[in-house]
Formats: C-alpha cells, structure tokens, sequence
C-alpha cells in the first residue's frame, strides 16, 4: 500500500479538535494518540499491535516524525492505510493536520486510527487532536522517575504501557519505586507491562484495547 | 551545598545568549548545554563526569527539568554549586533564565559550567543559550535512527555520546546503521562510545572535554 506523506500545517488558533470529535463519533471510529520518548518502542508497539488484533477490527495509522518516513514505511508491510505527517521541526502534531490526514482514508471503512506523535514526553501532551485517548508508553531503560518529571502526559494519558520488561534485569529500574510514581501523579492510570521483542505482556493491552474499540461501535 | 530552585522565565523576545556568550568569554568559563531524550542518561554523565574531573576544573551546574528537583538531588553529594530550574512545563531551558542563575554562582571561580536541559530532542536544540557548544547524548536503546529523525540536534552538537553501550548486546541496535546516520546529518560529529554504569569508555570523553576546557583557559 502506497504510503501519503503530508507536512504539518501549523494553525495554532484553528484548533480542529472538536471537529474530529464529532466526526470520528459519527463514523464510529476510535483513535488513540501514542505518546512516548525517542526510543520508547512507539512503532514496534504498534507493529505488534495491528498485528495482533488481525481481523477484528480495520484499522488505519497516522505517523508523526519530524523529518522521516522511517516508521511509516516499516508498518508498511502490514497493509493498511498509512499517513505519515512531517512536522518539519515541529514537536508535535495538531489538530489540523491530524483533520486533513483524514481526507486520504474512506472512514465508512475504519473501526480504529492510531496516531503515534512525534517522539517528546513534553509537547505532545499539551495538544488535544481530537482522540479518544491519549496512551503513554516509557521504556525500563528510562528510568523509574518519569512520571514525576514528565507529569503531563502520565495525568492526561487513559493508559500507560511500561515497555522493554525484557531489558530489565540489566538495568537499575526499580519497579517499586516506578509504580509508586506513576500513583502519585494517576493513581487510576492502568499499567500494561509488556515486552514487544519477547512477546511479553501484550494480552492485557490488546484485550483493554478491544473492549474499548468494540464499545465505541456498538 | 544548597541548591537553589528557580522558575523558568520566559521571555521569548529577550534573548540574552550574546550577553551569555559575552560574560562567559570574559571570564573565561566554558559552559556546555546537554541535550538528550528523557532517560538517555544525563544526569548520570554529568555524575560521572565531575567525579572523573576530580580537581582538574572548577565546575558548576544548572539542572533543568520541569517539575522536579530530582536529578539536582543526586548530584548534590559532589559538592559543587548547583542551580535547579523548573520550567513549569516549558519543554526547554531559555537564555534569560540561564543569565538569571549565574547570579548564583561566583563566576570569577568557575572554568565550566554544565547545562542540563530538559529531556527532549526535539525543542532544546532550536534554543541557543549562550552555550559554547551543545552536545548531544542517546542511548543505544533509542535505537540507530535518532540522527536522521531529529536532524536539528545532530547538526548542531558539536560532540556525540553513544550511551548505555553495555546494554548493546540485549538489543537490536545496528552500530553501522547509526555511524552511517550520523555521517549523514554532520560528517564532522565525534562520537564517544559510553557505558557510565560499566565505566567504559569514559577516557576519550573526557579528554576531549579537558582540553576544550583548557583551551578556553589560556
């Protein structure tokens, strides 16, 4: 499948967030907004993820990066529609590019979009594009103190995927103090500890993700 | 020693960089403005840097982050002046905030000041601070493709440190993938190889970082 490339349009006062609301409610479409650091293991994620979820839903990705078609073309082979945003320095998406992606998908097709933004713990989390949820996702080679230092996103997010579980043993991550963190800042925050390499984890996160999707459609 | 904790001021039209620039050559002090995603290690480098300088360097550090004072805890224990910004939610540090921490320090005892900014490759690398020069740090869990994703930071550091090398053989990163990235954005960049936990690598760093030093002093 051919991949669209499109450039941010920066519009900081057309905030087109309501209009996708009622747009993807209409239409009976999920979209989840993906949130995490560089590295952090967003496109394996999602790899694994559509993977995963196979037939049950049709499903389509909007990738974020700043000056690179890199993560659209390695979801290419999964074969479904992808857009890939480049904000040209821009640390985030926003609504109106995210209004416009919607253009290149037949949306009387589609039960789930997935956004994955550009890779920042910061900005991301400042700008509403319309989703039904913000997931955030950190990796144990971060470091345990994210949460605290990053309390945006860990308030706003509906989910926290803890992610390269299997790197563990080789690193000082402490859990204890981790899970402590994250309740501090979202103490209603579910965590989903997963590893994407060993194939760890992922059931918890696909099962959340299946019941919300099927609700949306009912 | 106390650390002082201050806010970010923002003042996008106040630029101060070349008043930085200017009291810093006069004093001769060499100030270096650390840049890297949430979690590549900073803090820790900044640890084992001033450990590693020993007595060599009269040095100081300003810690941004943007809600917390932890990473300005842990180097407490070294004993050398320490100011904490908090942005406040700012995704990165400005010239007129760094100005303002100096009246913290004695700058007429100081031959290098070490600027941690706030976890993110993407915004710190568009802000001159009045820094000699920004280095730039990622880990080996990031993966090979930083470079070519966020090009801005790459282009402007004026050294590179490969980070968290020990957890190399626990990963998929593609070594000659990433020199090959990084030629691609700035042939010239040095790259260091470091594991800070391992102690290895740590020598060619820290020469580099002496003899700039040392330059500036004469």
């Amino acid at each position: 499948m051919e991949i669209k490339i499109m450039k941010n349009i920066l519009a900081a006062n057309q905030n087109k967030a309501e209009e996708i609301k009622k747009l993807l409610s209409q239409k009976k479409i999920l979209m989840i907004n993906l949130i995490g650091a560089p590295g952090a293991g967003k496109t394996t994620l999602l790899e694994k993820t559509i993977l995963s979820l196979g037939k049950r839903f049709r499903m389509a990705v909007i990738e974020g990066d700043i000056a690179t078609d890199i993560d659209a073309r390695r979801l290419q082979p999964l074969g479904i529609p992808i857009v890939q945003i480049n904000t040209d320095g821009a640390c985030h998406l926003e609504s109106t590019t995210i209004l416009k992606a919607f253009d290149e998908f037949d949306l009387t097709d589609l039960d789930l979009v997935f956004v994955e933004n550009v890779g920042n713990l910061v900005c991301p989390a400042e700008f509403d594009i319309g989703e039904y949820a913000k997931i955030a996702i950190s990796s144990v080679t971060e470091g345990e103190d994210k949460p605290l230092k990053y309390p945006l996103l860990f308030r706003e997010a509906k989910a926290l995927l803890l992610s390269k579980t299997d790197l563990m043993p080789y690193t000082d991550f402490d859990k204890t103090g981790f899970y402590k963190n994250v309740k501090n800042i979202n103490a209603e925050l579910p965590v989903f500890e997963i590893s994407c390499k060993k194939n760890i984890g992922m059931e918890l996160w696909i099962n959340w993700l299946t019941q919300i999707t099927a609700r949306i459609k009912k």
